[in-house]
């Protein structure tokens, strides 16, 4: 017998009919005599419904009364699939997240997991019900609904399954699996059996996003085993995410391709180079709530210096208006920019003992005549800014140069 | 100053833009210099809505399941309530049953009230705040969700005001009072400025709804000054209902004429003149979950006795087939029955000092040969049954006999 912990997402409740094929889904696990908890969504389109109305009543919605209403999303799901479960004729019952109760810190919108009480869960789960809880949802010590942001509802699930010390956390998502690459853009594309979290971190936040960052962490911390499955295919074992690198002995050195489309650069030509310079160019820039992804800065010749950053595309525009506002107090020359870039990014563990990554991935650019107009580097990814029309090309040639067709 | 708590049904927030006005409405009395604890429902139709969810998921949806969904929709207009107020420039914090707290019985979906915690409110109040809390709902000692059944947010508003000791209970509702009778049938109807609160339980219960009829009790246990009012009319002062009969010495001996339409008589002749007989046919019935309204019984000649009592129309047929069931069993000789019935009521504390009430309604419909089939009384209200078809007339004959349409 194993304490699963499965997270259902807005899709896979979209609807009556889907909540129940969910709970098809958890009896299964229940008859194997597995204890379960599930951890749902809202009903997909609920949280957008609801933001609307908010918006009519108050163009800026109040961060605490938006976390009660939003809250009603995932409270819906909890009851529709707890009834579900009770039809097939299993136990059940449903937690809000204050009923749980997990307690958050009071950033309303945005809250983070300060505890989790798991006595009444555990005492429901021996007496042989499935457990129910909505994601996304707190409460803080004074009694105040919290969310954790879009997407928390993956944070949910892994810390549910850290409080209980759950031997697994499955998240049920509308893909199979982690692939090493889009297979709407590789149709070689292949699903990973498993992936570390370093690089799961790595893949998600450079566009393949499957489970919320967050939550991948959470999971690395408290080295929760999580697993992403499809919920609409009954058969596949999904993406185990590992966190330990021993774990993959097997380990091919590059473990995917990674990109993002949503990307903009913005070049700031001719700034006196002298030290403050990078403060005083980005510090307005986040002071607008600009994030910033990529930075370079080349050393000029005549004692200027140009300096080249990233933003996602909906923020170019914004950000250009914040240069050409301070350009003066910083003595650029010029500033420019372009939003038609994409990034593309090899990531894998086993490149920390594998030298030649980057030769072969910049050769296989070359070779196709693709410019790098930027380069950035961790210690298991390397990124580069290339022309947004040569994407696909550049994602198909280094899939294939690295060999991610091919079973490691 | 004084303190004031405003219910708001599903109709006056039944759309953002309702949502806004119910706002102005509350920041009126707030500029005014009172302290404002202001009671929701959900938005018309939400609730029909998550039933009809439920039921594809659960024909026969768990109750305790089914509170927690309900709950939600109060939620909903809280939050959006709230964020309406803080619009108009105003400090506001939504409440929901669990986190007032309203502490109720374990009885889902018709949960008793058993104690509200009002410190966290009162220190909201005390700050400046509108109070704006979820109507129909409460949580159990265990922390479950409970509601308190269809129109329990009249109730909760009462319960509030009692709990506060708020000056007055205003609640908003599409009638702006209490009438004499339905003024769809006799256009002379007249608002009632007061009604004692035996008036308004007898009109309540005889169909002229306005007010669930538990939350008049609930006014009644303890003393609220409880004051019906429209959401759509800024200049009515509404029907205040009152407790004390010293309240109402200019008080008309008669207060209204109420009526129902919805009744069916059902009657079993012949049935052997024994102790018990009654209970041999009004317990099946009740075993059936029918309520029965009017028990009439007649002593016959040789022995047998005829016995009529009124159900539900709704539930005529139903109730006709349970008797049927029984008839060979407690002896019957015949059951017939009639769903096209009505009944009309003549209700006020006056004719408690008055006699002649009974034998002026008696004479007033006999002079327009309308044949009274079935008749009962109480310390404050005279019922006839009569045909269905002479129901508006009857009505129109006895508010002119009783002066009605005169002020008191």
């Amino acid at each position: 017998m194993a304490l699963i912990v499965q997270k259902y997402g807005g899709t896979s409740v979209g609807s009556p009919e889907r909540i129940k094929n969910v709970a098809q889904r958890v009896a299964k696990f229940k008859m194997l005599g597995h204890q379960v908890v599930v951890v749902v969504s809202a009903m997909s389109g609920e949280t957008n419904r609801l933001v609307a109305l908010a918006k009519e009543v108050q163009p800026n919605p109040d961060l605490r009364e938006m976390d009660v209403l939003l809250s009603t999303g995932e409270q819906v799901t909890i009851a529709l699939l707890s009834m579900a479960l009770m039809e097939l004729g299993l136990k059940a019952r449903s937690y809000t997240g204050a009923q749980v109760k997990i307690v958050t810190d009071s950033a309303f919108s945005k809250a983070r997991i300060l505890d989790i009480e798991e006595q009444n869960m555990r005492a429901d789960l021996d007496a042989g019900h499935v457990v129910v809880v909505a994601g996304f949802q707190g409460v803080d010590e004074k009694g105040n609904i919290t969310t954790l942001g879009r997407g928390g509802s993956d944070t949910t699930g892994v810390a549910l399954a850290a409080a209980l010390k759950a031997d697994e956390c499955q998240i049920y998502t509308d893909v199979d699996g982690v692939y090493t690459t889009d297979p709407r853009v590789v149709s070689e594309a292949r699903r990973l059996k498993t992936v570390t979290f370093e690089e799961m971190l790595e893949m998600a936040s450079l566009g393949s996003k499957v489970l919320q960052i967050r939550s991948v962490e959470f999971a690395g911390k408290y080295k929760v085993k999580l697993r992403v499955l499809s919920s609409f295919d009954d058969e596949g074992e999904g993406t185990l995410i590992t966190f330990e690198e021993e774990d993959k002995m097997e380990q091919a050195i590059i473990s995917g391709i990674a990109f993002n489309r949503d990307e903009a650069k913005i070049t700031v030509l001719g700034v006196p180079d002298r030290p403050g310079i990078a403060y005083q160019i980005l510090g307005p820039v986040g002071d607008a709530n600009i994030d910033v992804d990529m930075i370079i800065q080349n050393v000029g010749a005549d004692g200027t210096t140009d300096f080249t950053f990233t933003v996602h595309r909906n923020e170019y525009k914004k950000a250009l208006e914040v240069l050409k506002g301070v350009q003066a107090h910083i003595g650029a020359r010029e500033i420019t920019g372009d939003d038609r870039i994409a990034k593309v990014s090899v990531v894998g563990v086993g490149m920390r003992s594998h030298a030649g990554i980057a030769s072969t991935m910049f050769r296989t650019l070359a070779e196709e005549g693709i410019n790098i107009q930027m380069i950035s580097t961790s210690e298991i990814k390397i990124s580069v800014v290339i022309d947004e029309k040569y994407l696909e090309l550049a994602v198909r040639v280094l899939h294939k140069a690295f060999a991610l067709d091919q079973e490691a």
